[in-house]
C-alpha cells in the first residue's frame, strides 16, 4: 500500500471521532496515532493553567445534543454530525417557537447545502448548525433544543514526539487535532506527521532531531511554547505547521513573518521545482498555529507548506470537507514535498570545492573528453555546482542559481566528495 | 470657514504684492504672515554677507516701469503686472526704436498669452517681459523704456517661526516668498506653512520641534543654512520644501538624494493611501530649496510633496499662474496630506507588543467570541499589527506592510496600550 | 588605416597558421605579435608541470594528415584546412573500408556545409572531421588514413605584457592563441589586445598596470593563475577575458560570478550608453577563462564583454567562422568599448564637492545668468553630478543615476576641478 493510501485510511478511521479543543475525542484520536508511532507521548495540561496570556480553557464533553420536532422526529442530532452542535455549547433543554430557535442556528451563507463549522470557545452559548437548505425547509411549531454537555475542570491534551538526531538541532512538525469530522482541514496535517514520523524513525542517520506535536489549535500552541519556549528558540533551525496537506488542486506557501529563514528558503526551493505555480500567500494570510510561532518575541522560524489553503477552498470549515475533499494522491503529494524540504535540509550546508581553478575532470571520468560543440550541456550540473561551491553559499543557493533540484545535486556532492573535491563547512 | 477658504483668502491678499529676492515686498508679505502667526520673527541678513560659496545680493527696489509709445500709450506697466520687469533690472531710461525694444523683450514660446516670469539676478541687466501676442502686435516707430529700479547695499528679508515639542528632534517646513505676482508658485508654499503652523501651535503635545521658514528661495536657504547648519544637521528628523501645493489636479513627489529618509518614508506612505496615482518623481527632477537641503556635505532630510510639481504645469513660472490655478480644495488637500504626514510622525516609533503569543483579545472584548468563516477579517487590523509589532520595524513599516493607514492605526496603538499590550520604544 | 582595419589585416595573417594548445603554431602566432608588440616577453611551460588540479599537456605537432580514396584524390588534406583533423590526433597509418572510416568522421548536426572544431586533449584518439555534406558524398571502397603527427614532451607557450602604471593597482586582459583557423573565436581577442595595449603603451599615464595575457585557454590559465594567483588577486581590481569580439552582430556581457565587481559595474556602464540592447547572460552561461578567474577561491574580478558571444552564432567553432566572419568595423566597436570601458576605470573615483550648499555657477561663468524656464536644462549634466558627488558614489555610480556617459563627466570634473571645486578621495 502506498504512502499516499495508509495516510488516507488512517483519516478515514479518524474521521467520525467527536474532536475538539478538549476532551475525549483529542484522547482517542492521539491513541490511534499512539498505535502509529509507539514512542508518541501524551501530555494533559489543567484547565486553569495560565499559559502567556491565556487560561487553559474546561474540558468540554458532549453526552448528546439534538433538535426534535413535536412529532419527536430528529431535525439535527449530534451523533449523526457532530458539526451539528456548536463547538463548547453550554447545556440546553428546552422546547421553543421556530422563530425563537432559529436565533440558534447557524448556516452558511451562499452554500446552502454546507453544515458550518462554528465554535465559541471562550464566551459562553449554546447553538446549532444546519445547512441554510434545512433551516428554510422548517415548519413553523415548537421544537426541542437537547445539549446534554459539560464544561468542567479537566485537561487539555496533545501529543509528541521526539526522534533524535546527531547534532543540537532541531525541525518542528506541528499540526492539530481540535477539529471535528472535517478531512482537509484538519485530519490530512496529522496523518501526513505520521507518515514523516514514521519514514524518518527509519532512517539511519539523522542530522536534526524532530519535534511533532499534535496539539489543538491556538490554545495548544500557546500552552505548549509556554513550556518549550526557550529551548524551542535555540535549537529550532526550521519549523512547519502541516494543515490543510490532504486535496489535490495546487500546493500553497505561507512565509515567515520574517520571510527569509531556512524553512521558508527550504520550502520555495523544494517548490520551485515539485510545483512552479504553487501560490505564494503574504504572512497577512496567515491563520494556524504560525501565528504564534511567528509571534513577536516568539520568532522560531515557521512557516506553512500546504495544498489548497486554508480559507481558499469551497469546502472549507463545513461539513463538505470530508473524505472526498482529499485523496490518496493529494496526500502522498504533500508528503513527497515534505520529505523533499527535510532531506534537502538535511543535506544543507556550505559546500567548497578543494581545489584552486576547476577540477580536471576529464581524468576522473567526470567529463566528456572529446570537445565539440554541446559536450559541455552534459555534465552542466556537476560544472555549474563546483562552480558556486564557494562555501559563502549554501545549498539551497546553489540550487537556486543554478536551476537544478537538491535532490539531483545530492550525487553530485556524493560524487565529489568521493573524488576528494569538496568539503561541507557547516555555518 | 474651512482652513482651505482660509488660505486662499490668504494667498489673495498677498497675490498683488511686488516680490522678490529682496526689499519691501517680502517685508510687506512677512508682515502680513506676522498678523496671522504673532511668535514669527523677521530677520535682515546684510547685502554682502559671505553665505558658503555665494554672497548675499542687493537690494532691488522698482519705483515705476513701463514702456510708453509715441502718443504716450503705456505699453506694459510694472504696476499693472509686476511680471512685466525683468527680476534685479537695473534702470534704464531710453528711446528706441521697435527693432532695439525687442532685443529687451522676453516672450514665453509656444504660449501666446503667456507673460513669462524672468529675473536676471546675479547679472546686470533690464528687460521687460509680455505676452508673445502682446510683441508681436507692436507697431513700427518709437518707444520710451523706463524702469525706475535701484540696487543697493540693503538686506535680504526672511522670516521664522519655531514651536517648540518636548524632544529635542525637529522637523523643517521650508517655503519661499521671493515670487512676484503668481499664485501655485509661489503663494501657495507661504500660506500652507502659515495655516500648517497654526494648527500645529495650538496642539497641546508636540513631540516635535517644527522650525519654519519663509524665505527667498536658493540665496535664502543657502543663508539660513549658512547660519543654522550644524544645529539643523543635529536636530531634524525630516523636513519639506513646501512649493506649488495649491492646485486640484494631482499630487507629486520628490524623493530626498538619499531616497530612503524618514521624510521620504512617511511622505509615500501617507500619499500611497490618500491618493494612491500620486507621481512619483526622482532627485533628478529636483528644483527648489530641496537642492540646498540634500547638496553633499548638508544632507538634512527634506524631500517635497506637491501638487502639480512645478515646471509640470502650463501656467509655471508665467502670468498664468494667478488666483485661478489654485482653489480652496486643492490648498486643503495639500493641508490634509501634511497634516497626516506630521501626524504619522508624531506618532511613528518602534512598538512592540507586551506578551509572549497573541494576546488573548476575546477577554477583552477586543475579539469576535463566535469563530466561523469571515470573523477573523473584522479585526484584521487590529491583529496584523499585533502580528507586526515587533519593535524592530516602526509605524511606517507596519503601516505599509499590513495596507492600513497610519490614522487607522493610532486608535489601535491607544487601545493596545490601554490594555498594557504594547509599548513603545523610541529608537 | 583606421585601427579596426590594422585589427583585421592582423587577424588575415594570423588565420592560416595551425594553432594548437601548444606547439609551434601557438609560437608563430607570438612572434607575429611580438613584431607588433616589443616589449611582449613569450614563456615556455614543461609538459608534465603540475598545475594546481592539472598538468601541462604534450606538446602536439603535425607533419601532415589527410584522407586518401584508392586512386590518390585527397578526400581532406590538413594543409588546406587544419580544421580537418580532430586536435590532439594520435597518429595513423591505415587503409579501412568506408564504414570504418566514418566511425572516424566527426561532423557538425545541422549544419551540412560546415566543418566542425574537434579536439581531445586528455584522451588519446585520433579523427578527422569533415562537412556533412561531403561525408554523406564519400562512395564505398578503401581509404587510406594519414595523420603524421607526434605528442611529445615539449611545453606549453604563452605571452605576457606588462604596462606599468603610477598605483599598485593592476587590470588584466587575458585571451587565447590555442585555436586553428578561425576567426571571431578566436583571432578577434588577440588582436584587440595588441590593439588594446598599443593604445595604453602610448598613453603618458596610466593609474593602474595593465597585465595582457595571450594563453592557451583553460590549461593556459590554469598554467598562469598557478604561477601568479598571490600577486594578481592582490593586485587586480578588474579584469576582461577577450573572446569573439570582431563581429557585427551585438554586444554580450557575461558577469563574473559575483556579479557586481568593478569589472562588471563599468561593463554594464559602458554598454549600457554604447548599445542599450546589449545582451546579459548570466554567470551560467561563461564558457572561456572567465571559469577559471572566477572559481572559488580563485576569485579574481574578471568578466566577458563581447559581439556574438562564443556558443550563441551560428559559425561557432566550424569552418564557417571565417574571415568573413569578423569586420574591421566589429573589431573597432570592440576596441571602441574596451577603450570606454579602460578610460572610465582610469577616471573612477569617490568625488567629493569641496562647498556647501550648490556653488554659485553664475559667477564662474558655468551657469546660464537668465533664469527662465528651460534655462536649468542646459547645465543639466554639471548640476547633477554636483549634487551627486558626496564622496559616497564614485564616477560609475553617479553616471548610472544620472543617465550621462563617463566620457561626458570626464570633462565635467576637469571643469569643476580647475575651479577647485571638486576632490577626488581614492578608496
Amino acid at each position: 500500500m502506498s504512502i499516499g493510501n495508509e495516510m488516507y485510511e488512517l483519516a478515514r478511521e479518524l474521521f467520525p471521532i467527536d474532536r475538539s479543543l478538549t476532551g475525549d475525542g483529542v484522547r482517542q484520536t492521539l491513541a490511534i496515532l499512539k498505535r502509529e508511532l509507539p514512542h508518541l507521548t501524551l501530555h494533559e495540561v489543567p484547565s486553569g493553567t495560565q499559559v502567556f496570556d491565556w487560561t487553559v480553557p474546561q474540558e468540554w464533553a458532549v453526552r448528546q445534543a439534538y433538535i426534535e420536532d413535536e412529532k419527536g422526529n430528529r431535525v439535527v442530532d449530534y451523533k449523526q454530525l457532530n458539526l451539528h452542535v456548536m463547538g463548547y455549547s453550554t447545556p440546553v433543554d428546552r422546547w421553543v417557537e421556530l422563530d425563537e430557535l432559529k436565533q440558534y442556528i447557524y448556516v452558511q451563507q451562499g452554500q446552502p447545502e454546507a453544515v458550518p463549522y462554528v465554535t465559541s470557545y471562550y464566551t459562553r452559548r449554546y447553538g446549532f448548525c444546519m445547512s441554510e437548505r434545512q433551516r428554510d425547509s422548517l415548519k413553523p411549531g415548537k421544537y426541542h433544543m437537547v445539549i446534554d454537555s459539560e464544561l468542567f475542570d479537566g485537561s487539555l491534551t496533545y501529543g509528541e514526539l521526539i526522534l533524535p538526531g546527531t547534532g543540537e538541532k532541531e525541525i518542528l512538525i506541528s499540526t492539530y487535532v481540535c477539529h471535528p469530522s472535517m478531512a482537509n482541514n484538519e485530519l490530512s496535517g496529522p496523518v501526513l506527521a505520521v507518515a514523516l514520523a514514521k519514514t524518518l524513525a527509519k532512517q539511519s542517520h539523522r542530522k536534526y532531531t524532530y519535534r511533532f506535536i499534535w496539539i489543538p489549535e491556538t490554545i495548544g500552541s500557546i500552552t505548549y511554547l509556554s513550556q518549550h519556549l526557550a529551548d524551542m528558540k535555540k535549537r529550532t533551525v526550521a519549523g512547519f505547521v502541516l494543515s490543510c496537506v490532504g486535496d489535490d488542486r495546487t500546493y500553497s506557501y505561507i512565509p515567515t513573518r520574517k520571510g527569509d529563514t531556512l524553512a521558508d528558503r527550504v520550502a520555495r526551493n523544494v517548490l520551485s521545482f515539485h510545483y512552479p505555480e504553487y501560490k505564494k500567500y503574504t504572512f497577512l494570510d496567515r491563520g494556524s498555529d504560525e501565528r504564534q510561532y511567528n509571534a513577536p518575541g516568539v520568532d522560531l522560524p515557521v512557516c506553512v507548506v500546504c495544498r489548497s489553503k486554508y480559507g481558499e477552498y469551497p469546502e472549507y470549515h463545513t461539513s463538505l470537507d470530508d473524505l472526498s475533499v482529499i485523496s490518496p494522491e493529494g496526500l502522498q503529494g504533500a508528503y513527497d514535498v515534505y520529505m523533499s524540504m527535510l532531506n534537502a535540509l538535511e543535506h544543507n550546508g556550505f559546500y567548497r570545492i578543494k581545489c584552486l581553478c576547476e577540477p580536471q575532470l576529464g581524468k576522473r571520468g567526470l567529463y566528456p573528453s572529446v570537445s565539440k560543440k554541446g559536450a559541455y550541456d552534459a555534465v552542466k550540473s556537476l560544472v555549474n555546482f563546483i562552480a558556486y561551491a564557494d562555501g559563502e553559499k549554501d545549498l539551497i543557493d546553489i540550487s537556486n542559481i543554478i536551476g537544478v533540484p537538491i535532490s539531483q545535486l545530492i550525487p553530485v556532492i556524493a560524487k565529489l566528495t568521493e573524488a576528494d573535491l569538496l568539503e561541507c563547512i557547516d555555518a
